[in-house]
C-alpha cells in the first residue's frame, strides 16, 4: 500500500452546544483545511453514527458537502456505531492508499445534547443486541456487567475504577476542547450518582455535541498512517468468550502492530475508549501495554499519567473530553496528531509514535490506528 | 489502482417479505459466495440507507458478521442514501485496490414494506434538503416538478413518459428477482392513479424489500470493475444549475469514463436509476448515451428496449424489479455482471461491457459503475 499522510486536523470544543450539527462539522473541517493550509481535495468521508435519528436529516454526506460549500466533491459517510469517526478515517485511508484519490477530507461528528437523555439512551440502545436489548438492557447495564466480571477476575476495587476518571478529568483541566474542564477527587467520583451498579455518573462520559476533522493526502508529511486494524465481535455479551477482554479491540491491535510493524512497546502515547472507566482499564489490556489484570496497577502506579511511560488520554478520554459518538475516533487521531506534532500545549508529551482505539458499540466493532512522526 | 474482479453475486427476490432484513441480507450473501465458490474473506461491506428507522437496529455491520455466521470478520457500512448498495461496493473496490484487502463481501438491503407508507415516506424525506421539506415537499412532488419541467423544455408528453414503465414491466416479466413480473399496459401507466402531477403510480417504483451481494477479489475472474465514477450536487433543487439534467450523474459517468477509458457509445447494456419513470429518460442523456432531449425519442424507437441497441433495465429496472432503497445500487450491478457472464437467462442481452447508476438522494449523491467482461 502507498503512504498517507495527515496533512492538517482540526475540532471544534466537545460539550453542549446550540450549533446546529452541519455547523459543527463545517468548523471542524476549515480548521482542518487551514492547518494543512490545502483547500482542494477530491472526496469527502462522513462518520456519524446516526443523524438521522439525532438531527432528523438523512442522505447526510451530500448535506454536509454542499453546507461546506464543496457541493460538487464527492461524499459519502461510513457507518459503525460509536466508533464511526475512525471507520470513515479508515475508508479514506484505504481510498487514498489506492491510488483513486490524492486527497481526501474526513469529518465526523454527533449532535445529541439537544434530546432527552432517555431518547439518546433509545437511540444509543440500537447498538445492543436485539435479544438483550428485548429484555431491558442499556449500554450502561451491559457495561455494569463487564465492570463487575473484571472486579471479580482481577481483583479490582472501586477506588482503582475512580481513578481513570480523576486523571482523564486531570488531563481534561489542560484541553481547552474538552467537554469537562475541572478536576474530581477520588472522593467525588466514588460518591457520585449511582448509574448501574458498580458504574456511578462520573464513571460514565457524558452526552456530548461535537466534531472532528483530518485531512488526508498522499503527499508526504511530517505525520503519516503507520497501521490500522478493525476488529469485531459477537454484539451479545452472551455469546462472547470472555466479558473481561474485548475480542475486537485485540484483533483490531493485532491486524494493526502487524502492519505498521510495530509492537505495544514500541506505543509511546495512546487515546483509548474509555466511555465507562473501567473500559480504559480493560483496553490497555487489551492493547498489550499491560498483562491481563496488571491495567488498574498501572493506572495506579501512574503509569498511564500525564508525566507517566506511557500517557493514556491525555485529552481527557471520552470521560473529560466527551463523547459525540460519531465525532469520537477521528477526535482521538486529532489528539495523537497534535501530540505527534508538538502542538498539545499545556498536555503535551513526548512521542513519535501514538495509538488510537475506537470502540463500536459495545466492543462489537473496533478500530486501532497507529501513527508515527515521519 | 490495482484490477479488482467480480468472483460472485446474489440477491433475494424483491418484493414483500415477511423475513428480517437480517436473514434477506444473509440470503444474498450466501448466494453470491456460493456462486464464486469461495467462502474466506477478509471484510464485509455493508449498504443500508437507514436499518436504525427502517428496522430498529443500529451498528448493523456488526450485526450482520454476526448474523452470517462471520462474526469475527470486519464488517462496515456505507451510507449514500437510496444509492447506499453502489456506494459500499465502491469503499469495498478502493479497500481491494489498496492492497489493504484480497477479498471483500459487498452486501446491500433494506426493509421497508413493514411500515405504512406515510411513515416509509418520512424516513425517505429525510434525504431532501431541510428547508425544501419545511415546506411539505416529499420525493414525488420533487421529482414531478423535474418532470414537468423536462416535458416543458423538451416537448415530451405523458405517453413517452408511460413507455418507461411499460417497457421496464415487460422486463420484470423475464426476470424471477423482480418484485412485478407482471406487463402493464400503456392505458394502464396513463390512466393509474395521480401521484404527483404529472407523475401517476405507475412512474414510480414501488416500496419493496430485499437484499444482493457480490464477493470483490484481486484474484483474476472473467468481470472485472472497469471504472467508477462518484458525483455530488446540492439537495436543494433551488440551488441547481439545471431541473432536466442531474449534475451528479454527469460528473458520476465523466469520472467513471475516464478511468475506464470508455465512452458511453462502448456500454453495451445498462441498469439505470428510474425511481421515477422520467429519470430513466434523463439518465440515459447524462449518461451520454443520447444527446439531451432525445432520450424519450429513443426509448420510443425501442433502442432500449431488450432487443435494443442499448437494452436499459433488462432487470426490469427500479420500477419493476423494486426499490429496497440500500439494496438498489448493488442489485444494478448483480444484474450487469449476470449479463456479462451469460447469466440473465430469459432477459439476456449480448455485452461484453456494462453499466450500472445509481442516484442518492433527489440526485445529490449519484454513482456510476463500469464492469467489463476481461
Amino acid at each position: 500500500m502507498a503512504e498517507v499522510y495527515i496533512a492538517g486536523v482540526g475540532m471544534t470544543k466537545f460539550g453542549r452546544s446550540e450549533r446546529s450539527l452541519l455547523n459543527l462539522m463545517a468548523e471542524a473541517a476549515r480548521t482542518a483545511l487551514t492547518h494543512a493550509g490545502i483547500y482542494e481535495f477530491d472526496a469527502i468521508y462522513l462518520g456519524a453514527m446516526n443523524p438521522e435519528e439525532f438531527v432528523g436529516d438523512g442522505c447526510f454526506a451530500a448535506l454536509f458537502a454542499d453546507y461546506l460549500g464543496y457541493a460538487y466533491v464527492p461524499s459519502l459517510r461510513v457507518e459503525t456505531g460509536t466508533s464511526s469517526g475512525a471507520a470513515a478515517f479508515f475508508a479514506a485511508w484505504t481510498a487514498v492508499a489506492s491510488g483513486h484519490y490524492r486527497r481526501v477530507l474526513v469529518v465526523a461528528g454527533e449532535k445529541m445534547t439537544h434530546l432527552s437523555t432517555p431518547r439518546v439512551a433509545e437511540i444509543l440502545s440500537r447498538m445492543i443486541d436485539p435479544y438483550e436489548r428485548s429484555y431491558g438492557a442499556t449500554m450502561p447495564a451491559l457495561a455494569a456487567m463487564v465492570t463487575r466480571a473484571y472486579m471479580e477476575e482481577h481483583g479490582v476495587g472501586p477506588k482503582e475504577l475512580a481513578l481513570v476518571a480523576v486523571k482523564n478529568h486531570h488531563n481534561g483541566t489542560l484541553n481547552p476542547y474538552a467537554h469537562f474542564q475541572q478536576e474530581v477527587s477520588l472522593e467525588e467520583v466514588m460518591e457520585s450518582r449511582m448509574i448501574a451498579d458498580p458504574l456511578r455518573l462520573y464513571h460514565c462520559c457524558p452526552i456530548s455535541d461535537g466534531a472532528a476533522a483530518a485531512l488526508l493526502t498522499a503527499e508526504e508529511q511530517p505525520v503519516k498512517v503507520a497501521g490500522m486494524g478493525h476488529g469485531t465481535d459477537h454484539p451479545a455479551l452472551r455469546h462472547r468468550d470472555s466479558l473481561t477482554s474485548f475480542r475486537a479491540t485485540v484483533a483490531a491491535a493485532q491486524r494493526a502492530y502487524k502492519m505498521a510493524d510495530k509492537r505495544p512497546g514500541d506505543i509511546q502515547v495512546a487515546e483509548v475508549h474509555d466511555a465507562f472507566a473501567p473500559f480504559e482499564i480493560i483496553s490497555t489490556e487489551d492493547l498489550g501495554f499491560f498483562p491481563p489484570g496488571k491495567g488498574a496497577r498501572a493506572l495506579v502506579k501512574g503509569r498511564t499519567a500525564l508525566d507517566g511511560d506511557l500517557p493514556i488520554n491525555p485529552s481527557g478520554g471520552l470521560k473529560a473530553r466527551g463523547h459525540p459518538v460519531g465525532a469520537t475516533g477521528l477526535a482521538q487521531i486529532v489528539e495523537i496528531v497534535w501530540q505527534l506534532k508538538g502542538e498539545a500545549e499545556k498536555r503535551q508529551v513526548e512521542a513519535r509514535v501514538g495509538l488510537s482505539h475506537s470502540i463500536g458499540g459495545l466492543a462489537s466493532n473496533n478500530w486501532v490506528t497507529i501513527l508515527e512522526r515521519v
